[in-house]
């Protein structure tokens, strides 16, 4: 096997390519839609009180000017980006071992999350059993979800060691192949599929590229992905975390110039409590590829929640919005919009990574 | 003055087109959306537990085939229908009165709800001064939204006795031309507009008519729009009504053959608490119009709006839901559609209304 960083010279805009061309048939076109609204919101200037703690406090507040191009990966299937890296993997898996040998063994995935209905989706559209270990503290519509998609499920206990044991144990009855949620090469490059879309669809109404794009950063699938399809394009790439409770572990990493191995947070943006892999660390530290990662906090990204559900009439899920809460509350990026984008501003694509919440979360968020 | 039935008789086709060509810039052109999901939930035979104390009881549910063709108002400019008919009736006052009279006099309306925001919207695009009377206890974001448009807002108290005073008072003054929100002839062409669009926007993906098409029924506009536009064509035209505390008025009009002129509920549907009005009921009742009005409970709207929310990831206020409503637990309606549609079903188009909610109303809804 090769090491990570020769993995990540093989990170190509082309290997992204590829990847969309395997899994395209089995993968909504979700849309790129825009909102005057927010982006005037976005556009108006911070209020001095609300620099007041900031390293900004007392200065004048920045006045960017965005023109945001969502991509609505919240309408994807099983609602979440999550169904284009599964996809891939499993294809990948598929060609290498043959379909009568997988069919056989079967794949196998530890998550509670996204990656799990993804997987599930994947492997019952393409007929691979699938074996999905899930903690039994699960919330029963998760479990349910992944059972209708014909997955098996297997509960563990919490920790990721119970988790691991449980793994290993169906492992050694099934040899079923383990598809990692985002700290794999074919992962990442499914993921990335998303900014091929996005640089299609702003193409179609503009003759200029997008000035940036910006996701969320948990386990850094999605944004290495996105790197690598622009890493040999204008269009700049930035990350955002929510710093709660250290949950910001890239932004953190990337000052200290060494990947945080470890988090343990409870930020409300639940699909970005992991720490980056190791293989989306090589590509995200590469000031090149990622030129930055910001954090928001709770409030910051309850505030963007709520512009998203109430104005633009999208339904998001807390870590979807982080992008966004960067551009709308982050004084050091907003300035870097005002210096750079000038009078003309920015063409921001923000990816909404998924959409998967109930009313009663929000019920929960907002009460 | 011509008589209500009279100016029924006028209501045609060609009045909603010539309503469409004249506010056509002014309004978005909102998606006629599909989700396989919510088609799959709603094709799905009802249990037979939930058909106790119906009259269906005992009886085999019904198994009839949907395919669902939403059409988004609530993505409309101020997030619904309304602005369709506020920029028709105020271009058509313009018409009348010329724009030098009208920049003088001004407009006025009463309402809390979409059509002051609508109004409002309306007159500022056009330069004209708008005067809308609000209950002093109005929310103070809907204050705001209106102010944010540019029209004065006055306050009143709650009765309508209250509201039509202080109207009245400002019309001494201003000699301001009152601008309903539902019983009048161009309000209603404006509505209709809706189904000319989503008839196109059908005809682009298939070579057959929608089968159905089912709007929510307050005062009446959009469903007399919608009825009008349609009353030429083999598309079907049902109502839904909330029945909570007798908001099904429509429904109860069209059984005792007489209009209901009173109505006293605080349904979670809240756009949906006023009476049908004189004009709209001349369109509604005509069986040759309107094939039919059903009314939901507060439940089915809430599981109806939580699917929507969910599943379709779409931000849709209570009222707009009744119809979708309708289809998942009005049994005598699903029934039809298994009688008529049988093997193919039906394509059924759903008008969002609106989707003018926030989060702490989603939140009070599911708490």
């Amino acid at each position: 096997m090769s090491t990570p960083t020769e993995q990540a010279q093989a990170l190509t805009p082309a290997a992204v390519q590829a990847a969309y061309e395997l899994i395209k048939p089995y993968i909504h076109l979700t849309p790129l839609l825009t909102c005057k609204t927010l982006d005037k919101i976005a556009s108006t200037p911070q209020t001095a009180k609300a620099l007041i703690g900031t390293p900004f406090e007392g200065q004048t507040p920045a006045t960017p000017k965005f023109r945001f191009h969502f991509k609505c990966e919240n309408l994807q299937r099983i609602g979440a980006f999550k169904a284009r890296g599964a996809h891939h993997a499993l294809l990948r898996v598929i060609e290498a071992q043959g379909e009568e040998e997988l069919k056989k063994r079967g794949v196998i995935t530890h998550s509670s999350g996204n990656h799990a209905q993804a997987l599930a989706l994947a492997a019952s559209t393409l007929n691979i059993p699938a074996y999905i270990v899930m903690p039994e503290i699960s919330t029963p519509s998760k479990i349910a979800g992944t059972r209708s998609h014909g997955a098996e499920v297997v509960f563990s206990g919490s920790t990721s060691v119970e988790r691991e044991a449980v793994v290993a144990e169906i492992q050694a009855k099934t040899n079923a192949i383990l598809i990692p949620p985002y700290d794999d090469f074919n992962i990442i490059c499914g993921q990335g599929t998303t900014a091929l879309e996005m640089e299609g669809q702003f193409a179609e109404k503009s003759s200029k590229s997008l000035d940036a794009v910006i996701t969320p950063v948990g386990g850094g699938g999605l944004n290495a992905g996105v790197a690598t399809y622009f890493s040999d394009k204008s269009t700049r790439v930035f990350g955002a975390e929510p710093s709660f409770q250290g949950a910001d572990d890239c932004r953190r990493g990337l000052l200290a110039q060494d990947r945080v191995e470890k988090v343990s947070t409870l930020t409300v943006a639940d699909g970005l409590r992991t720490p980056v892999g190791v293989l989306n660390w090589e590509v995200i530290s590469d000031k090149k590829k990622v030129e930055g990662v910001f954090a928001v906090t709770e409030e910051q990204i309850k505030a963007a929640m709520r512009l998203v559900l109430e104005r633009m009439k999208v339904v998001v899920e807390p870590s979807a919005v982080v992008g966004l809460a960067v551009c709308m509350f982050d004084e050091e990026f907003r300035k870097r919009v005002e210096e750079e984008g000038g009078e003309d501003g920015w063409d921001v694509g923000i990816v909404f990574s998924g959409g998967n919440t109930t009313v009663e979360a929000i019920s929960k968020l907002y009460s």
